[in-house]
């Protein structure tokens, strides 16, 4: 029987996209101003757009020979991999692309009406902008939900009939599908690195050749990298950060999935006729329920996201954010309470590795939930201590930039890594306390809640890069200064929201690792990761690396590409007769080529070393211990957890340091006091904290948030291997049943009672064909053991019944 | 028997001392100058008594206290641990402090030698300046090795008699012997964090009034600071240095003899029978005799350490000290040879985790020790790429610090970033080839065999600091510029010494760590540690994140020092009359105090950091897990872990950004071709690289050296801990001895032989009595398993006779 409850996401998806394409109509039916405000926002559109192009040209080669290699996965033997895991990884990619692109134009369509709102008034402009971030958190989720729902009927019809079946089959559904996510994590790799360099290397080449060399000011229309810096906004922190979020979104539930299919697994072992009213497979559901509800309540969130006093301050802007955020996340948190207990049941057995199986209440699963949720809205306020205006470590950097550049950098250098102390310790807790409640897939769920209400903080985080561009259409355009004024208090909101938003989806990333983590292990069938091995702790150590490396190869690559920009400025500024006077028109498209051609060469390397590393361990290992697939499995598991501990490290320590050095930068405009005296922009003390502002550019928004990826791409990748390494692909496992003490007469002395253990031993070929050997060991005073053994062949459901049968008999 | 091998190290180590302390007679003999460079040596040997005065103070409390808490766990329930650990960590703590001691006294002697030896000659000031360095180096070693083996001497008789009895009595000697390693590295810790917050505090202090602010040069004796920046010299640099690698030889020997025990046991388990000429403990000897011959061939290599060209330049200082090296290294390896084959015996049983026993040849003890020397050479030219003069990564920090101090850091910070690649690569190989050759015993004496020259390698180290405070004395004194001239040359030698120097002992510090972490899974007899169980995974993060925070600490100590100084040297300058004239005498002592104080005040809290989480996590673990000790055990494994991975990839950023910013500051020295214009110091590129070196300075001097003491000292309290975690103290342990396969009759299917496996469970109480169940189980081809199970009582060698006989019995 198949449960109506399949199709609930889709419709909840639907429901968003059509929310969405409301919102839409209204934003784009918005005045978009007048003459050279619309110039400028077309220049930013098409250069956005132009990158894009380039971008996808770019990355259908790349889909076209990751697509062959996995096809090339499906053939090898021993693999389960059916071939349509590419057509899910392609359609991934596509859905992607798509979701990035969307954002990116609804942006970019946004800004610049976001402005012409400025003139009227502040509720005004805020509800523009919002709007435009809003069809883009709906747009992307609402893919996302869509996408792998539909993918996931697809593939439970056409490998299962649309029928439960057995969770060796189930496992087949969901590696495929783990083809989808994985589309999706590659393209948002791309992204995310290709926008922030492209971003960094404009903005960094505009402020060194504008601001410091020509002194004119920021957004300034002479400055002929000004356009490529609002693009970079709209490619790095717009289409970056929306294909990071679907990449993240569609990864949780899909790890939540494939531990769901173990834990019904596990039921059903126990309870072989086990069955429920969502066709038997509620825990798999569960987590695409949850996701799809929290589009709902997100949309209920970016509702009340709205201010009325057109002389509100930062405060009420935060305010009215902080207000559709918590409501959305409490409203989540309900209909976990209500889904957990409508689609799991009462209790299930839970296999918790090492430890006998325990019984789990539903319950549990919800406090696991709640979790998640509670780390989500915490490691916000955490990452806003430590980059927030006017908090303690901000101002303690802005007292040693008098002392200089050195000291302000130490000091940001030591603030950076100074958080990583309260946020690994949250997300510690959260790992051990969800486990505890509800193993692997508590961990799994508690990342999807905190996942469920994407559309809602992707809402918020798109929001700022708007306003920030809206703020420099008003600039360029010369518009009066209230109307800056306006954006201004916007853009301050969003770089507040941008540094949340960015502990957020590393929170994200960290949880979905552990849960793909998990579910790795499980696919392979291997009998955890044991450190000890030194071949494993080897890997550890070359995983740790990676995240080092790999954001040293970002930094390096802005300072490129920032260097091209800044030879193409200075040849322009020589070159354009009157470019100085704002006679000469400056070729902004020049500067646009020049980001995006860097953008796109030198996210190469990087995104080599994230997909190559993995492959090459498995290669490596397979040569070397040609017959230990187990080992290479285990390697390839040291290396997921190196680069997972090690991505989230440098990700809170880049992300953190980068933005207290940048609002350390701005406390210098309302102005400061070091040792007694007012300070402010233009003194020595604001010259050293630029310094700190410019080496923490790339930290905060390029290879920190890049780490995310990584983290995520490398146990998908991980994931989509596991089926080659062989694990349930010779389908061996072995469960140990409780133990039954019989006392079959009285024992002579007390603790010689006669007992016996019983452990079943199944495989099953990729057929779903299962081979059973129960062995029952009966131990009895005479220190003596008798052990039976029985072997049944056919489904699980045939091998179950009979065992069962088997041990009536005995009794 | 015992053997007469067993004292050989002792002989080694006193004829090392006795060296030493000719050498030394020699160098106290030298001229120490006239009545002003007598004057500042005075101050400096007199500042640097002072601090290490202090600091003993300091730590004679902690040592009280800890050795209070030691004595509290030798009585906890189940510990093993003999109450004698005492004795051994407040000697162990001991024997660092006065090799520290020693070293810094003949080092603050020689400094003023090699001044007076370099107004004659350059090879003069080489011969006094290594001749320092020298006495240092055996001084720390032969004390090292000395206290090391008598204590396993005093050990050996107390808790065996002199004679082998069993693995279980060896291991509580091993672990008694813990405590020398702990005490020494614990001292280690404060010695290195507290000369690394001085030194640095003094020398910034120093730099920020002096050079930028009064415009005076390094070294001027106008400025109150300086003599406390050459105290920092010899406090950091020479103190800390000598008690880092004193605590890792210590560390290093006995990990090698841990894991010999285990080596040893499983000889033993397979040959009963088994003795050697060594009293029957070749394995457990042989990492000391290696230790031992490494000081006899580090005296013959520094007797290579000559020049006599007296218009010789810095690449034939070089040349002298690497031929010594190499040469020590060379001898070494043959010396690792000969007593390989002599000590072990030609074959072993060892096994390796997850796979069945394997016969090991010693020739494969060999080899290990063999990649242990290549890692130490390789490394030495790795750090020497990343952080030398005139190598592409330093030349293109230069190219970017002409675009400001923003990109020279983030050049610098990205070189060291990338450099984690080949260091961890290099690592990863070592751990897994040693490992491979001869399990984790082979990565111990993979360590070992590198350690072997640390008496060379110090001297090496020491000469720096050495002609560096050479060179300040020759400043200070006014002396003709020639001297300044002949003491540079060897300071800038002794530059590349020190990155190369630190190289090394992060490479050491790692291989020490695993070897530890392998006999602290040996210790606390568990299953490997398996990162799949939620709570380790979560404490391997914890553990990742705690280099980053000690890090942030240590950073943040040398600001807050450095402020201080500051303030006081501008007092001074504000205060003293005449002081700019050199008319006013400044208060060089209120410097010294200054530093004093704040390193000893700042050292604090990165010490209870690293020794307090260890202990919170097996507290809150057993909290949690009362009758878990074996998963409270694998969570302190993961925390371990993570600190060692962790710790080593911030070690080699931190190390080499620094080397590498400082070196690329010395670019401007001789002058710079930066787009096509020579430019020298004093330029706006210039200014750029000096704040990259003011950030650089507490990453190079301060934290990332510290990285390495605080893994072992994390491995090491884990192996102090080990024995209330259970383990071996309920000494079960599970051999699975090989499968036989007796043909009972012919099968009527080929497959179907009838087949035995025997399983020897052995447990052992405090006392050493043993008791152990053999359980061999038949399979038959009707799938019937039958198992016969037997209980033998008695001592190991008692109980491994009576096993044979039940065997040959049945047969």
């Amino acid at each position: 029987m198949e449960s109506i409850m399949i199709y609930v996401p889709i419709i909840m998806a639907v429901v968003g996209l059509l929310f969405m394409a409301v919102k839409r109509s209204w934003v784009l039916k918005q005045d978009a101003g007048d003459g050279k405000m619309k110039e400028i926002s077309d220049y930013i559109y098409e250069g956005a757009l132009a990158f894009l192009k380039a971008e996808y040209k770019l990355l259908t080669i790349f889909v076209i020979v990751a697509s062959l290699a996995l096809a090339g996965i499906t053939f090898l033997p021993g693999a389960t991999t059916h071939l349509l895991i590419v057509v899910a990884f392609i359609l991934g990619a596509f859905f992607s692309a798509l979701a990035g692109n969307m954002g990116m134009k609804i942006a970019t369509k946004t800004n610049v009406r976001t402005t012409q709102a400025a003139r009227t008034s502040l509720p005004q402009a805020l509800k523009v902008s919002f709007g435009g971030g809003t069809v883009m958190g709906l747009g992307v989720a609402g893919l996302a939900v869509l996408g792998l729902t539909t993918f996931f009927i697809f593939f439970f019809h056409y490998f299962m009939g649309g029928v439960w079946t057995n969770s060796a089959d189930m496992t087949i559904v969901l590696e495929t599908l783990a083809g989808f996510s994985l589309g999706a994590e590659s393209i948002a790799l791309f992204a995310r690195v290709g926008g922030g360099i492209y971003t960094k290397a404009a903005d960094v080449g505009a402020d060194l050749v504008g601001k410091v060399e020509a002194g004119i000011p920021e957004d300034d229309p002479r400055n002929p990298a000004t356009i490529a810096d609002n693009v970079g906004d709209n490619v790095g922190d717009v289409a970056g950060m929306g294909a990071d979020l679907f990449g993240s979104y569609v990864a949780t539930v899909l790890a939540a999935m494939v531990l769901g299919n173990y834990v019904l697994r596990d039921i059903i072992i126990a309870n072989p006729d086990f069955t429920d009213i969502f066709g038997g497979i509620g825990p798999i559901l569960l987590p695409m329920a949850i996701a799809g509800f929290g589009i709902l309540f997100s949309i209920v969130g970016t509702l009340l996201v709205r201010i009325k006093d057109n002389n509100a301050k930062e405060a009420q802007v935060q305010g009215a954010l902080n207000m559709g955020n918590w409501v959305s996340i409490i409203l989540v948190a309900i209909s976990c309470y209500f889904l957990v207990q409508y689609m799991l049941p009462k209790t299930m057995i839970m296999e918790f590795y090492g430890e006998e199986p325990k019984d789990i209440s539903s319950m549990r699963v919800f406090y696991a939930t709640i979790v998640g949720l509670i780390v989500g809205g915490v490691i916000s306020s955490v990452t806003e201590y430590y980059t927030g205006l006017g908090k303690k470590p901000i101002l303690a950097i802005v007292q040693k930039s008098s002392t200089g550049a050195g000291t302000n950098i130490i000091a940001g250098l030591a603030t950076g890594m100074i958080s990583t102390f309260p946020t690994v310790l949250l997300f510690a807790g959260a790992i051990w306390s969800s486990y505890a409640f509800a193993g692997f897939y508590g961990v799994a769920l508690a990342a999807s809640a905190m996942m469920a209400t994407t559309a809602m903080q992707l809402a918020i985080d798109a929001f700022g890069p708007i306003s920030d561009n809206a703020g420099g259409i008003a600039e360029m355009s010369e518009l009066p200064k209230e109307v800056r004024t306006r954006t201004d208090i916007l853009d301050s909101v969003g770089n507040t929201t941008a540094a949340t938003g960015k502990g957020f989806a590393i929170a994200s990333a960290a949880l979905t690792s552990l849960a793909l983590f998990a579910a790795y292990v499980t696919f392979t069938g291997i009998d955890g990761i044991n450190i000890f091995k030194a071949p494993v702790l080897a890997m550890l150590f070359v995983g740790g690396m990676i995240p080092v490396v790999f954001s040293a190869l970002a930094m390096n690559s802005v300072g490129k590409a920032a260097m091209d920009m800044v030879y193409e400025v200075r040849r322009q500024f020589r070159e354009i007769p009157g470019i100085m006077e704002g006679t000469g028109k400056p070729e902004y498209g020049k500067c646009v080529e020049i980001s995006t051609k860097a953008a796109l060469r030198e996210m190469m390397l990087p995104g080599v070393l994230t997909i190559g590393f993995p492959i090459a361990i498995v290669l490596l290992g397979m040569l070397i211990y040609p017959d230990n697939n187990q080992l290479v499995a285990e390697m390839l598991g040291g290396y997921m957890a190196g680069v997972t501990v090690s991505g989230v490290l440098w990700a809170v320590f880049q992300n953190n340091a980068g933005g207290a050095w940048d609002n350390a930068k701005k406390s210098f405009e309302a102005g400061v006091m070091i040792n007694g005296e007012m300070t402010y922009k233009g003194s020595d003390a604001h010259k050293a904290a630029v310094t700190g502002d410019t080496v923490g550019d790339p930290f905060k928004d390029t290879s920190g948030p890049s780490m995310n990826i990584l983290i995520k791409l490398t146990c998908l990748i991980g994931l989509v291997i596991a089926p080659i390494l062989g694990g349930h692909a010779d389908g061996h496992e072995t469960i140990v049943e409780k133990t039954e003490t019989v006392v079959v007469e009285q024992p002579a002395v007390v603790g010689q009672e006669k007992s016996e253990e019983i452990t079943v031993d199944r495989q099953k070929d990729s057929e779903g064909n299962v081979k059973a050997t129960v062995v029952i060991s009966t131990k009895a005073d005479n220190n003596e053991i008798k052990t039976e053994e029985k072997t049944f062949e056919g489904t699980d459901a045939e091998v179950n019944s009979q065992i069962e049968a088997f041990k009536k008999a005995r009794k």
